[in-house]
């Protein structure tokens, strides 16, 4: 595996394996890598002749009062997952590179952004299309993985990569979950061992709302309300920031389930921000 | 010369060049083609193997006050210069596979987009910084030709290309002039006769206050005054939106004048708004 800090030699590298035919499959993190992760590289390796990984906290997404001082960092640990599924190519830029003093552009997805997570963090997805638009310049990649987990970053990636014409496929895979359901996340880390256990109450609520949908439930506000329900129940989640029925491609809050949609919530556990989904078909 | 109307077949046939290894020239135009446009077409058949042309009128670039509808257009008139240079590709999209219904991404270029005539346009570029995004997605090109008289732009796209790392060149071209020193512009064509004498004296002026430079004059203010005087004396330009002396790469304004700088001016003649600038060394 290589490992590459400047972005201009990832670009010529990719570049040159394209120019061979050669299919890249790119894999973006912030590291701290778990589980889920892994299943998109190696779904990458599966799929492409060459696979690259990034490891970059992005700080452009992260709000003034959010976790990125703290955020996981373990570059080590992470290298050698990386290297045991024989990635190619391992791209470890660092801020200055990444964002120069005079660096000025943004890259903004109007509408998709600012719905659920978009209203509780104001300018992430900002940070994340524009990182993600660097990135894709960078490595130019054939195929690009995200976990469906982050669901509404998977909607933002996707609407850029249309409306900009990049040239590449987005590749969303199945959320990676614990055995109690928990979707797996690096913010996991962050919970106490009773808040672990109680952050399996995230997918049990959505779970049974999605049940109830399966059985002829078809009005979105009674199935919010059951997955409302079922978080106040758990006393260590101290907020719901919000528990939404969404339409797959513009997360407009549906009324009458009469497709598939996306059952979604964001809670909090002590200071932890979790969020998890469920695609949920009539 | 082959016409091709369809972002992604342009999107495969730029790729296909590329992969043999030949180099692609593009030069992004909204048609009404002048000697400026001929110049970059020239200069991009000259340093690449394929030249790319766009003509693509770009609504997002117009405000709601400004000249959309009337915007000169003359395609088979255009298609005729641009086969006479032994173009390669034309590039002709219609706004609807531009711009779907669901359409909702933006570029933006903080900080230079604001200043200038991004004042007296607001939005103006970040329409440009956004559609010149998806045209480098479509085309990939090696190069890219701008000309200098729009010169705010060519600071915008190269501020994007570096943030966003586009893999590619940024060549400014110099200004193309009238024999009277009017820098030849589309929007000259809504000059009457009278106007378009009076039209000179935008560059005429320009000249003053970079001769008085030259002559060891430092004070930018001094230098500003001149040139507005120039402009004032007249009668047919009856608005100043700017004259600016400024830092060629930030577009701050000058006080003292130390190094190489911007004196740019923006003026309408009856509804025609005309711009020019020229670049002055110490």
């Amino acid at each position: 595996m290589e490992i590459i800090r400047i972005p201009r030699i990832v670009q010529d590298t990719c570049k040159k394996y394209r120019m061979k035919g050669r299919s890249v499959g790119f894999v973006p993190t912030m590291g701290a890598l778990h589980e889920g992760h892994l299943s998109l590289i190696r779904r990458s390796r599966m799929e492409n002749d060459i696979t690259v990984v990034s490891i970059f906290v992005n700080p452009l997404q992260f709000g003034p009062s959010e976790d990125l001082a703290r955020y996981p960092r373990d570059v080590e640990s992470d290298s050698n997952k990386i290297s045991a599924l024989e990635t190619d190519i391992l791209f470890l830029p660092d801020d200055a590179l990444m964002y120069s003093p005079a660096f000025s552009t943004s890259v903004e997805v109007a509408g998709v952004s600012e719905k659920l997570c978009g209203r509780f963090r104001p300018g992430h997805f900002r940070g994340v299309a524009t990182v993600v638009a660097k990135l894709f310049n960078i490595v130019s990649p054939t195929r690009a993985y995200f976990g469906q987990k982050d669901y509404q970053q998977t909607v933002v990636i996707r609407r850029m990569v249309k409306d900009l014409n990049f040239d590449l496929e987005v590749v969303i895979c199945p959320t990676i979950r614990e055995h109690d359901g928990l979707a797996i996340s690096s913010r996991n880390t962050y919970l106490g061992p009773e808040e672990r256990i109680a952050a399996a109450a995230i997918h049990r609520s959505l779970s049974r709302g999605a049940g109830a949908v399966l059985q002829g439930e078809r009005s979105a506000g009674r199935i919010r309300e059951m997955v409302e329900e079922g978080l106040a129940a758990e006393k260590l989640i101290n907020r719901i920031d919000y528990v939404a029925a969404v339409d797959l491609a513009t997360l407009d809050d549906v009324e009458e389930i009469g497709r598939e949609i996306v059952l979604a919530a964001a809670v909090r556990i002590g200071k932890t921000r979790l969020i998890d989904n469920l695609l949920v078909n009539v």
